[in-house]
């Protein structure tokens, strides 16, 4: 039944237009070989397409290959139901760019420059005081937590509706200092490939991310196909009252709930209810995420991005004040999760490149 | 993206086939005969089959019928892209009977009775005494809140997959007082009929109820057609931790959110990321999520189930201890809800009636 509930209006149409045809007994033979043509006509046209086109042969490329088919054979030892193909991605550093700082902290601290005159108290309190003085360093040594308290205490005060548009307006405006593109087109296209990729074979894809659930509800399904219903995130708390006889949800500044390393778990587990077959990060933040999906017996599959292309993109890892990996790269050698090199492993990196 | 997101694998063949077959160009006139055959062909179907079998012809029905027509025919002022057609539904008392007392409830006093022996202090403490004692009227007057927290108490201390062990273990075995069946056969007939009818004209449906999130998922996917994903409801905390090299979530006897109320449009709001455009309760426990659904502009649908079969089921509203409708029903007249006659509206309540 839940197949059902998840078929576009598109299928629901094919699927009933074949049931009625049948009904019919009209053109039963016709049915037959149309049948037998378009599986023929299907299989020729998977073999022939590639997809994943900018991700270079190699053993990351084999290793998401061999993971699909074996869990969406029907012969395979390893076959899992389509209903339980759940696969959650990191946002930050896996499928969009988080340097020189993470986006959202960009988008934070346009928001605090913007804000600073109605709150004088700002100048003497951190991190504002950090941000308003541009001493980025400081502000950095708070981490991902940080951020998520910064943006918590800036971003309220508003009804849910009013901060997803401040979003929208912010992302049509702002630009990369590097690149000089707005923000959305700095997703990496080999990891839109695979999550497309995912999707056409039956997987749910989620993005659970450290950063604010409605920072990134407004653009994640324009960008990546992922809905505001599959999207995981930090969140502040909401409170439901009327004004003026509309019911609004007013966003207080108060944390809910932070969606980062050991709470990434909890925060799958409270949205999806099941556990992931495969998990996509680049990050310590994601270490528990890739051990909660992978360490349960069963074929799983567990895969850090390392940003290892100063050219392309950026090099980073062990040192880096924003997405640092370490630990998780560690785990990666001693689990068997893929490592993606992503100046080896990627054609390119951004769809523009 | 989204849409081919969600597509199942049956849907993806049937895809596949016909975009393959096009490609082909091969028996390009068998396609276009087809087309139109299936086409008279559903059309015939859809117009045949009643999919709301168990509804009695009424304002009910008739209400229901047109807003899917209103908000699903392209050429409607009222069109709702098949993504935003999101509808929540209400568990108790909406989905499956609440008499003589939540299920959850029966749930609990059998944890209660069976753990009884490992906590001596129950005895002095509510709402474990009234349980223990079989104070059932000092019970209910806790409310859904009190039965929450009741539920959180009892239910800690074991990990997630355990605590859904339990729960199925529980239903495969408990029977209903009056009914004498399993909970999970009283579920209301006509409900699963709409839910279906939903989700077959492009619907998501999500369940959003006060009771336990982790109770209701292990069953909602057979009983009603939801996913466990699509499930929202209160929970308690829970700890990411190992345990002899496994990573497992562990219950804490700690409330996290309750989903009840005004909690209610703040959880869609967490969950979903979207307003619905359909709400269905049955209690003053889903007002607010039903002025949030409605009270937003453009074609919404609100319905309240009214208790009015005490020979079929139960008749009770403004003075029940369990599932009281009373604000809500009053705001149902103001406010244009749809409310149903379970006595009048319902051929059948059950399937084995």
């Amino acid at each position: 039944m839940v197949g059902g509930e998840s078929l576009t209006g598109r299928a629901v149409f094919y699927n009933r237009a074949v049931a009625s045809l049948a009904a019919f007994m009209v053109g039963v033979r016709f049915l037959a070989v149309l049948v037998l043509l378009s599986a023929i006509a299907g299989g020729a046209l998977a073999q022939g397409a590639d997809p994943l086109p900018s991700w270079n042969e190699g053993a990351a490329r084999q290793a998401i290959l061999g993971f699909v088919d074996a869990v969406t054979r029907e012969d395979s030892p390893d076959f899992v139901p389509s209903a339980e193909r759940i696969a959650t991605f990191d946002n930050d550093g896996t499928l969009w760019v988080e340097q020189p700082m993470y986006v959202q902290l960009a988008f934070a601290i346009d928001r605090v420059k913007a804000l600073a005159p109605l709150h004088p108290e700002w100048k003497d309190k951190e991190p504002f005081k950090a941000v308003l003085e541009g001493d980025l360093k400081a502000l950095a040594s708070s981490g991902e937590k940080g951020l998520v308290e910064l943006v918590m205490e800036t971003h309220a005060g508003m009804t849910t509706e009013q901060f997803t548009q401040i979003v929208k307006d912010w992302l049509a405006t702002a630009r990369h200092p590097r690149f000089d593109r707005p923000y959305t087109e700095l997703v990496y296209q080999p990891m839109i490939e695979l999550l497309a990729y995912l999707r056409a074979n039956g997987f749910k894809t989620f993005i659970v991310s450290g950063g604010g659930i409605e920072f990134m509800r407004p653009w994640t399904e324009r960008i990546y196909g992922v809905a505001p219903e599959q999207v995981i995130g930090s969140s502040i708390k909401t409170k439901f009252q009327f004004k003026d006889g509309i019911p609004e949800l007013f966003r207080l500044p108060e944390v809910h709930f932070i969606d980062d390393k050991a709470g990434k778990p909890v925060g799958i587990n409270e949205h999806i209810g099941r556990r992931p077959i495969a998990a996509f990060g680049n990050s310590d933040g994601d270490l528990e995420m890739l051990q909660w999906t992978t360490l349960a017996g069963g074929r799983r599959f567990g895969m850090i991005v390392n940003h290892t292309d100063a050219e392309r993109e950026y090099a980073y890892d062990r040192k880096s004040a924003f997405g640092r990996l370490d630990a998780a790269l560690d785990a990666a050698t001693v689990n068997g999760w893929t490592v993606v090199d992503m100046k080896r492993d990627w054609k390119r990196i951004f769809k523009f490149q």
